[in-house]
């Protein structure tokens, strides 16, 4: 932050500069291609005029400028938009100037039209419009364009308003507005703006057990035979097939065999139950082992490699927890907290306890624990992992992240990081601003129209700056009531939701098969795949027609930036409480490839009625009149419609209860 | 700012302290015997407990420390109160910290009742008691109650619940409260935070036209004689007598003739026209010297030494700009604009022409300009001046104030500056952040019980931390049609607004006769005293009840604190759109006194019709249950009434348009 600490406020004041996170004690984020809106509050003293510039410097030191316009007189706001080309860290500054030439004009034309001091106003004209053609570099085509404008003031044989008339031709305002003449330019200060590869942003995840890929069941023996890395390769088409882009792994390590859960979580295993992927560390190795009934490190390599081939990013889910058989709790005791009595601190929720899982002690040997934790994460980046899902990382310490992600970023900016944390919104969004890509949200719990139009509203708000979501209908650990109950319609709606209500969504293996059975009293899965082996016969995967519209959904995905951006959606105004209407836009100005995009996306959160709604659209939201024609063209049903600032809908569970409507152009 | 750049999070993370203008840029603000709340967002990894402090550095470098406690659990939201006694820049920041106390009781209480580690926990509080004791600075008694709690917890006769309960006794429990074991502790930054006089935030102002008190017209010859310092010192006791406590005079400054206004704004002067005292200098002197016809330098002074005799400051209006007869425009023509054709630029609003009056230019010669204005008001401070009202600041750069501010405040921290700015909030919010102690409001055009109830909620939020509103029914500027339809009802009702809607308001003289006629097309009276003397007939002052009024007003703004502060407003429910209820109120813990103090204001926006209305309290915001009876003195009718949660009032403008009801404790 360079300042002068005595006169902080400059010539032409400057304030409220965004994106900025507490001025720059954390970078603001942005993806390659998203466009960043770089708002300040810039006013001066009297009627003269201003103008702003942005100066982004890039990770190589190469200083942009980007034209600041003023957006809105009565908040004094002005705004850039930045759209990045390059990953790394940049930062901006505001420019605020005085703008000789814009009051000169101002006063210009209205007293040359009031015949007032019609000729100083000329004589004024010709002296600024001299500065600004031999003070400010320019060509010589805009230099020779501002000369005849100068010429133009100065010939007597024109009437006073036509000299100033042709001064002011389109193309000398171009000129100037191009490179303007800035005087007393007053700068912000400096605010840092890291720029990450798309996926951080952009990415359709699923998630599979290795072991249930291609596990069998001997019937005779009761006993099953895992699936291995080599057997889950070849779910891996499918799920490309399907348009995902990243697949997901629960913890594919050795597990512990003391305190070992059953099947639904029991505390007692049956001989053969395989055991919960996060109780981490047997005899067979930790957190740097493959478990050996899916193969060994040279195996999962191959995966990584065949899922390279079909477009598939491997992400690892890493618990840094360990089970009482972990190597380091012999060979590190100092990584554990030993209490009083001498024992190994377990993990407990007092009074309950959870036997199975050590959590580790950052704090006894910060420097080795770290050194170790570190090289662990090296291992699997090496073995060609780009994304982890970090297990509650809101259990450890902040600082460990915080160097840990930054490290990383260092050596591997291309290695993405999903935090798991389902907590409070302080915890959540402080674990967003110190490194985390992604996160997991409260998407699952909002259950009504209006709770979810106001969480998209708030994440595509303010935190869209640092906190990218992660949508997940389901997961191995989450299965709410409404989808206990909402059957294959709703589960459709929920999927389509999380494809189009975040540019990052997930979906969990077997949301093909609507797997909607909880276990009594809790809200997940009964059999829950933690515990067991858990194949599935995905011949018939497309019997509910969720294989066909993820596939659709995530083409949608990959042809529409809109759906790809966090910000750019507003939510509309419907006539029953069910219903829920949001769009999507990115103006031409803010896209890659300077074409707008608008989807409007219609739910309905009732599975089990016909729902009757009136959308009332906002329509500058989405760049139209008010008496614009809206053609679109529904990705769930291929119907196309013609729609305007109102129309109407009827959502039938027989049907569909989701509408995702691009607009044609 | 003191932080590292690489961890910058913290062991146990605090983000978002408040009060904080940009992270420091500008200090926030506050009068001795304020209440500051400090609030910071502070949570920590997993379930153990943490805890937080503020600790404030005074002006003389002496550290305080203030408890912090949660406020909210869910946003993980702390908040220490600090009540300033003392003047000057202080600063703070926020410490937090790892609580083992609080982790181990928490994890005690559960598991010795649930009979789990009973031992094991008993051993654990032995020694986190220890360390509390002996690693902790604290008393001999506070020592000794930890090293009996000790001695209970190692008690083998008791029962292990009794054991426990007997070590943590309300007396243990202070102990530990008031000196807490603190680990991991973390810092914040270090937040500026500067403390004024209690007048920088409230105060009464009465604006008097100095040469209208004790002017004369001589009937036979038409011919005026000014009012004097001498004889405007008249009319102090009279104003003291009201409970004012500054006496605000508008510009005393020798009035040009060169295009000189006549009455009603008229462009010819007639002979014998006093002149606006905007219009500034003349032969006789600028803004140095004093208007012949007020008298001298020392008798300016015996005006003030008058006044502080009467516990009056006073305030002046000083106007940035010169009449054309102005001595610095031919000593010092740098200090104005040239225009290309020679002449001096005069102030327009094009096409407009104010062709008596000159900008001042601060551009030519920064130094120069900037010393002269520095002297000038040296003068005038030396001259007991404690008050500026400056006139338009915001057509001079922010720069020069700035500058000018902070050089009067360390010379003289008791010398307070009203900014009249009437325009875009970005440039009024940023005039106070620079350091202007009050700010005239858009009081007087919020004129709808749901505009005022809005505005008054902005104010006392977050720009409460550096801009002070002064409210002002009328000015001699602005007379807003409700004013010139209302009558005299009206009058009083807005009078009791200003007066309790804000710490800081002010009367304009004449408003005693509701001098509401408009010249015909402006919103200011008809007659404007600006351009010509106005003796009023005093001894009628009270003919409407408004004298009586405004002393009752101001005997309730220094009888109850709750008056005298920005914050602790808030808005009511009422049934009636012409009805505005809203309440102030002081917790005890935020009283220098140490009582709590309430006032509800109920006023009608209609002047010309009975309101009723039933209003529902926010019974939370005054510090009551939702049954408790409400016992109220209305301080404008001396009626009693008991209120509630839910009451009824009637507003019969023959009677009085509001109440303004102090709650008896």
């Amino acid at each position: 932050m360079e300042r002068s600490p005595e006169l902080s406020v400059g010539r032409i004041p400057i304030v409220d500069v965004e994106p900025s996170l507490e001025q720059g004690r954390w970078p603001a984020r942005a993806v390659v291609g998203e466009a960043v809106p770089i708002t300040a509050t810039i006013f001066r003293e009297g009627h003269d005029s201003e103008g702003a510039t942005v100066v982004v410097t890039d990770p190589e030191g190469k200083r942009h400028t980007l034209p600041m316009p003023q957006q809105n007189w009565g908040l004094s706001l002005y705004e850039a938009i930045f759209l990045p080309t390059k990953e790394g860290m940049h930062s901006f500054r505001v420019e605020a100037w005085s703008d000789p030439v814009g009051t000169w004009i101002h006063a210009a034309e209205v007293k040359i039209h009031a015949g007032v001091d019609v000729h100083l106003m000329l004589d004024e004209g010709v002296d600024v419009l001299t500065r600004a053609r031999d003070t400010v570099r320019r060509g010589a085509a805009a230099r020779e364009s501002l000369t005849e404008a100068i010429a133009a003031l100065k010939n007597g044989a024109l009437a006073p308003e036509k000299r100033l008339a042709e001064a002011l031709s389109d193309q000398v305002r171009h000129t100037l507005a191009k490179a303007p003449l800035r005087e007393w330019v007053t700068a912000s200060a400096e605010y840092p703006l890291l720029i990450q590869r798309e996926k951080a942003l952009v990415s359709a995840w699923y998630e599979i057990f290795p072991r249930s890929e291609g596990a069998k069941l001997n019937k005779k023996t009761g006993e099953w035979t895992s699936g291995t890395f080599a057997t889950a390769a070849k779910r891996l088409p499918a799920i490309a097939d399907m348009g995902f882009d990243v697949v997901y792994l629960t913890p594919i390590h050795p597990i512990g065999s003391t305190h070992r859960k059953g099947r639904n979580n029991s505390l007692e295993a049956a001989p053969g139950d395989p055991g919960s992927p996060y109780a981490i560390g047997s005899e067979e190795g930790g957190h740097d082992a493959t478990h050996p009934d899916l193969g060994t490190m040279r195996s999962f390599k191959n995966f990584v490699k065949r899922a390279r081939e079909l477009h598939l990013e491997v992400a690892l889910d890493i618990a840094l927890n360990a089970s009482p058989n972990h190597p380091w709790l012999k060979e590190h005791p100092e990584w554990f907290t030993t209490r009083l009595d001498g024992t190994i601190a377990y993990a407990e929720n007092p009074p309950k306890k959870y036997q199975d899982i050590y959590p580790f002690n950052f704090e006894n040997d910060p420097e080795g624990a770290y050194r170790a934790w570190r090289n662990i994460f090296q291992l699997w980046i090496d073995a060609g992992v780009t994304l982890f899902r970090i297990d509650n990382p809101h259990t450890k310490p902040l600082t460990f992240w915080e160097r840990l992600l930054a490290d990383i970023a260092d050596a591997h900016p291309d290695v993405i990081f999903l935090a798991e944390a389902f907590t409070r919104p302080a915890m959540m969004h402080t674990l967003a601003k110190i490194g985390f890509h992604q996160s997991y949200t409260y998407f699952t719990w909002r259950q009504t129209p209006e709770e979810m139009g106001e969480y998209l509203k708030e994440l595509a708000g303010e935190s869209s700056f640092y906190m990218r979501p992660n949508f997940w209908p389901t997961t191995h650990d989450i299965l709410t009531p409404d989808m206990q109950r909402g059957g294959a319609p709703y589960w459709k709606m929920r999927a389509a939701l999380a494809a189009t209500g975040s540019p990052s969504y997930g979906i969990y293996a077997g949301y093909e098969f609507v797997e909607s059975v909880p276990r009594p009293g809790v809200e997940e899965q009964i059999d829950n795949e933690k515990y067991e082996y858990k194949p599935r016969d995905w011949s018939k995967a497309d019997e509910f027609g969720i294989v066909s519209l993820l596939r659709t959904l995530n083409e949608l995905r990959s042809d529409h930036v809109s759906l790809r951006r966090l910000r750019g959606l507003t939510v509309h105004r419907t006539t029953n409480p069910n219903v829920l209407c949001f769009t999507r836009h990115v103006p031409a100005n803010e896209s890659p490839k300077g074409r707008e995009d608008t989807v409007i996306v219609v739910a309905s959160f009732d599975p089990h009625s016909v729902n009757d709604a009136i959308v009332t659209l906002d329509m500058s939201s989405i760049g139209k009149q008010d008496d614009d024609p809206i053609p679109v063209v529904d990705a769930v049903t291929g119907a196309k419609y013609t729609w305007g600032r109102e129309f109407f809908v009827r959502l039938d569970p027989s049907q569909t209860l989701v509408h995702v409507a691009t607009v044609r152009l």
